[in-house]
């Protein structure tokens, strides 16, 4: 039976590329995955950054709920090889009653209240990332993880 | 002046998508460099993983000029955060008569032949990516480093 697995991202996508990159993983992940993405609305750019993160991590953390396994996306994370990460995302999907949720803020990133609540940080890369590429490396990941532990010929 | 920089990608992009993000990319370098992309045929995915490597691997290296500066994304190569990329680039770039060669390998990765006529060896990430996307991440990665050195808003 598919598991649920649950995203919080942080604006809509403008660009099309991006969507059609964006839907082509979840496509992918649909036949294990009952996806839930929730988009929140960005900050307004009027905003000072400070204040712009708050309440958007703010936002993110009302989408939360207690039995969510909270994963947000943070340059400070812990980096994982791809491997690493599957046998992470496998002990998260198996925890009895929970979700992992995974969350990627805006292009600020996220507040330290978010970090606070969160179970996991977990960074992509050393290198920073647009919020959208980040977004869509994950759900590849995601992806490749599947591969991975079912053994499938993908994860090269 | 717009200086030369030149990539040595395996194998010419299939889905849409990539190609559009990849163009989108390229398009927005294009004011800094004189871009010189070179596709190299992918391997017969009848060989076996090992022959496909080398295959291309040796094809990537009849497209090395003895003054280029050749930097392979290799998943054993040193990692940067952004800011330590946009360093070392300038360098690369300034070297005098010399050309920053950026070559990405098939889904299989390089051969050992290859990584040692390298004269750098870069990884994006602990993860394993799709090729086509370690493509993008790259060309995004020296888009952000020039952002950086130029001080503009885009790299939050």
């Amino acid at each position: 039976m598919p598991k649920k697995i649950k995203f919080i991202f942080v604006g809509k996508i403008k660009k099309r590329f991006w969507k059609e990159v964006e839907g082509f993983y979840e496509k992918r992940l649909s036949p294990w995955f009952v996806i839930q993405k929730i988009i929140i609305k960005d900050g307004d750019s009027s905003l000072c950054i400070e204040d712009r993160v708050r309440i958007e991590s703010d936002r993110i953390l009302k989408k939360v709920q207690s039995n969510d396994i909270l994963i947000c996306l943070d340059e400070m994370g812990k980096m994982f090889s791809s491997g690493q990460f599957a046998k992470k995302l496998t002990k998260w999907i198996e925890s009895p009653g929970k979700v992992p949720c995974f969350a990627v803020g805006g292009p600020y990133g996220i507040h330290d209240t978010l970090k606070k609540r969160s179970d996991f940080l977990m960074s992509l890369s050393p290198m920073t990332f647009p919020h959208e590429m980040a977004r869509i490396i994950l759900l590849e990941q995601i992806y490749r993880a599947k591969q991975i532990l079912n053994n499938a010929p993908y994860h090269h």
